[in-house]
């Protein structure tokens, strides 16, 4: 470990919340260089939805390698990538009746949410987008502008503008959608009119926090009174990790734009989408790039993942069953330690334990990895602790998770007065 | 072909310049699918520097996906990363004498420069950086701001702003370094203390414009004596494209980062990194994140790639030589056709042929590519036929692409006066 | 009149609205070149608390000139200035237990609020500044950028940032101040912590919204908690317009800096005035300057009108009593006319009467006009008739635009079919 | 004095340089206090080219107050107003063949650059202004990013954006026209298209550094080629200072825009104007305001000076030939002193002398003063004194300044040795 202590930039983060030497993984578990088995509730942030090489992606994965397919080819037409379009187009847009063009972005999540601020700005003529308290949406300028935490903003150096500020739905006792209709409604408000407004449906760095379908159909309907482009972030909690392949979809809403990133690979290959309802892609041929954006062997295992795990609906009701036996077992630890406990958060397998004292949250992560669980916190005040496992995750392990950190939390009730 | 036309976004570009369905790749050649083989002076725009699917990273890439080797994991300890910090540690930075502590940012070019970016305001607490006319460092927010092109930088659709435009080293009849002193030593001269220069010793998509080794000197100097950072982006010609591993070894300048990616996987898989000097690394943990900050898929093969090429010169040596070889023969197209090419530019495996007629190197390269050549123009008019081929091409093919270009020239003279 | 379409830009408003030519004026009174007599409802635009052409001041004026006083001396020391320090000392902050340094800035209120907003940023050392839906700070691009008014914000012709707008009290059924604190302690909110608040009492082009004492006390508080710099902008309810010299005075509140300008010559002179509490004044010497900075006539006429009015409480009593004078009269109107009129809103003699149907508020105002009146509208759809009288005028015209007011009503009443 | 320490802003400057009480002024003289006269060389600075108290203007202004003239009236019409239009027509436009519309902006020339940023900014569609080193257009947000002095500009607290900085001409060794035609003709230049340039025609601020015609000329060619707006502002230059009332009379250019204030009301009351193309004038009404821009005392001054001084050529060629009898007094020194002293610049009676160690001419305005003289100091360093009094100023004073500054040149240097 002394490596990384000598070479690698202060900047680094997860190891010090996971202080161990990975070497292997598969599925949901992960193991370091001792053969310790550690279980996965954290996913990769999101981007190993069907878990660490998972056999039948990687498979494909290897046979591609094997037969000299070709790689890295920018936007080049190639085989791998209209297998890809022509499977999502089948598998993912037709079956839900959506008319989208993909743009293939530099292969990370926040590349994608600056080319849709680029082309909701061009779209529009306007500048300013509407984004929300709590929202994370990348660490590049034009996304970090977006994205709310203070620490990470500081980091700008710089000003980050454009931005019109709102709160999410419940974040304290205003209705942000009340508040935008009235500022646009008067033209001495301050506030001009935006180019889109961008959201996550759920927020998953902010604290878990969701976001009502009612509250969607409402927004949906506000930014269509007065033409602003609607644009879902579903990088972290799209390609099925609501139960559904979009988070939105019960919402009913359809977005101007989507960005999907993370688990669209499936293999955690890095892999960018931003999708275009087809009257808004009014690009110039280059005019946003990137050397990445051809990344072929990520085609190919996301070809393979939605053929794999979206042909029918049995992937999307199992996940909706293991949400409720982890919800079930989750409300019962609320219910067990009121004192120490909100609310469990969430929906499918984004799920928060809300802690009332924001040091117990990583109090409890940190004794978890020490029984082997990758999990990590999140919210303003790192109060939440966020279940995010691989999609594939067996039942067994959501109901062990929970069983072992009952102990944990009676530790830290007893502990609670010494830390005082 | 028609899936593209009917699904990806009209901002696709290269399958305009080479309107083929490529399926397969070895070193230095492509093939569509029927099977007709295309040479490759492309080099996925510079991240293909040891070939397609070179037989031996591609080996330990496949071994390590057998073996389940961790793949997405962040920036948690692997024993795969720590492998390759070794192996860049030993085989890189020590042999040249070099200290720097390696962040691994999100795995494109644009987020290793946005990450300097973010460092270079923090350590300076100020917010101006020097870029130069024809840069080009990528295309999310803050990287645009560098970037020369007004194409590409009226796609923010906000201003671009913090940014100081110098002209680069032989642009117009201006001397840019001298301007910048200056405007440093008149407290009145309306510009304020930069945080940082940010250059590419060669630029690429500028038009293969190579900075003499004197000027870089300079530069160093200058930016040493008013405590500004000198950041060099040697994402496109780093990693041995100039027959060095870093571009600016001859020059014997120090900088205070450096950004590289596209070749630094060896295999074309996503990566990048921001080297910085030990004392510059201020960062807070995480204050800079990114999801697929940690492909260890790449480590694996940017270690193989190190070890393989870099443990002694015979490599840079090869290249060198190739260098020679290509640079002479199409000396050889200036002399002859003195009325359509102004001279060669360039170092190392990027040479440009600049033509007096814009419009005649665009001629030029679908010419080339309907006799199997992949090859793209470069510069501010794209006047410039820029040969990129990856490092590991043979002197025959060299030989052989401007052995095809000469009819080809002698064809756009005749065909000239119709032009007009 | 028609030099003034020959040679003046299109830019002139107010003679639109009183399209006549005037050659002089004497207290609440103004006449044109026929001899036609108005009454003034306008005050200038509040620069005119005193009247035109005030008797007492002109002479002053007069005999400062005849003795050839210095005028015009930036920033020198002047016997006249001293007079004016020394009596805005004795007659207004002492009075008051304030404790102020007083900079005289560019003689226009939008130059007050300009060196306001550098001064909060330098003692702050942050960037944001708190403004209100409907507020106007004036014209110039930091003053713009806290205006609210579209029409005007579009003339920037670039981007108006750093600025976090807030609904004013009663604008929507936001609480405003509850958003603040909410957004200030969550750090991840997107927020950053203003450098200041800068507040209107009385937003007097935003429509006649007056914020109550116990919202103002509030607003201090959560300054005060957050080390937030409060900035009043008395431009145009200052100088007794609300009855008392500062218009915060009934709330009780010491604002961090106050900006003073139209009435404060007492003579429709040029002058302004940002006063500042001393230990916030860490200028350097010179640091914002200004040509017009040292009109020295004004300073003679400000003194004047302090030692002529607020020597004691004669006139802020006078002013109170007029005020219930007008707006009992104009609560007669709403009560006669409850399906035209909304309310009658304001303090002292800014008094507003705010119609249901914004067209009829602009028709009652040229109405007037032909009548003998000069009266405007505000607010963001110019629904609300102004009463903005000169301080000095006298009963019985109070009484008289009322008296005039009502047969217009009544005519816009039966009009009112024909409008549709 | 103690009541300006006592309540007066640090801010204040001046009152340091000249650290006396001023009671009165008339023509070129100044009085303190104790009656000591001081012989003006500052002009208030470029407010009083007519000199203080002028004995016509203030008779004119005298009667006007005397018969309640109307004197605040924002942009209402007015007989005072119309006159100033009609002799600044008669008198100033039409002899010198130009076509231009007045705009009355807030009387500072501040105001009125802002004016014509946001003009130029909506004529274009363009937001990027080019401005020059060492330039000075005022102290609100919009000019200041203009300025050059980098004092003055840090105290924004905030980023200028949108202003591209050229060097003036002979600023260092590089040819700012030159460069920018360079810049405008590459597309990868990373600059886009101006909106506008500003200019001072002679830099008054910046250290008396003069335009020639030539550079004018070419200036302006390269404005009409490129479609860019030329705007010279003439606020310190302008109104006669130069020997013809604009200062860019002889160059022969037709600016898109002229800014004048300084000087234009004649008396020193403050006074602003936007001269703009009648092409140009696409204001809607009322989108730049400013309660004081109708100050009609000052248009009846201003309309007194035009008919006093400009009904012929007998006041310009006075000028010109005080101008000579000060520069070749000036030149003495110089061809006396040639180790403390460089050159004489400027143009009418602008003339800088400028020293070749900055702080000597700091030490010769102080030593000036003491021997009753008011003159300050301009440039980068503050290295050149600078000559600017009223332009009513006698031969007898112009000699008795440079008598008076002889034996301080030669004290300067005997003590050079001991300041170091």
């Amino acid at each position: 470990m002394e490596i990384f202590e000598q070479m690698e930039s202060v900047v680094r983060g997860y190891i010090r919340s996971f202080p161990t030497l990975f070497t292997q993984a598969r599925d949901h578990r992960l193991w370091n260089h001792e053969g310790r088995v550690f279980q996965d509730f954290f996913a990769g942030a999101g981007a190993l939805n069907y878990g660490h090489n998972n056999p039948t992606l990687k498979q494909h994965l290897i046979d591609y390698l094997n037969q000299d397919g070709i790689g890295h080819a920018l936007d080049m037409g190639t085989a791998a990538k209209a297998h890809f379009l022509r499977t999502f187009r089948d598998r993912i847009l037709h079956p839900r009746g959506m008319d989208y063009k993909v743009q293939f972005t530099g292969p990370t999540g926040t590349n994608a949410v600056e080319a849709a601020l680029k082309l909701a700005r061009k779209v529009t003529g306007r500048q300013t987008v509407v984004a929300f308290t709590n929202a994370f949406h990348g660490m590049t300028l034009g996304s970090l502008a977006l994205t709310g935490n203070s620490e990470k903003r500081n980091g700008a150096g710089v000003p980050l503008d454009h931005v019109l500020r709102l709160p999410f739905e419940n974040h304290g006792p205003f209705d942000g959608l009340a508040y935008l209709a009235s500022l646009l409604a008067d033209p001495s408000s301050g506030v001009s009119l935006p180019a889109a407004v961008i959201i996550e449906t759920i927020q998953a760095e902010g604290g878990v926090n969701v976001a009502s379908e009612a509250w969607l159909q409402q927004l949906q309907a506000l930014c269509r009174q007065h033409d602003i482009l609607l644009l879902i972030d579903d990088i972290q909690v799209g390609c099925g990790r609501t139960g559904s392949f979009f988070s939105f979809e019960s919402a009913g809403i359809q977005p101007d734009m989507i960005m999907l990133s993370k688990s669209i690979s499936g293999f955690g290959l890095p892999m960018a989408l931003l999708l275009i309802q087809p009257q808004h892609d009014i690009w110039r041929p280059g005019e946003h790039n990137g050397t990445f954006r051809g990344n072929n062997w990520a085609f190919v295992t996301a070809a393979a993942a939605l053929e794999t795990y979206w042909a029918d609906d049995h992937f999307s009701r199992a996940v909706q069953a293991k949400s409720e036996t982890l919800r079930t077992a989750l409300q019962g630890l609320v219910d067990t330690h009121p004192d120490l406990l909100h609310d469990v958060r969430g929906k499918g397998l984004i799920l928060g334990l809300r802690f009332k004292e924001a040091a117990h949250a990583g109090q409890a992560a940190a004794a978890l990895f020490e029984r082997g669980y990758v999990i990590e916190t999140a919210g303003p005040h790192d109060e939440v602790l966020k279940f995010l496992p691989p999609l594939v995750i067996e039942n067994a392990v959501l109901e062990a998770v929970v069983r072992d950190l009952d102990p944990i939390l009676h530790h830290l009730k007893r502990a609670a007065p010494a830390l005082v």
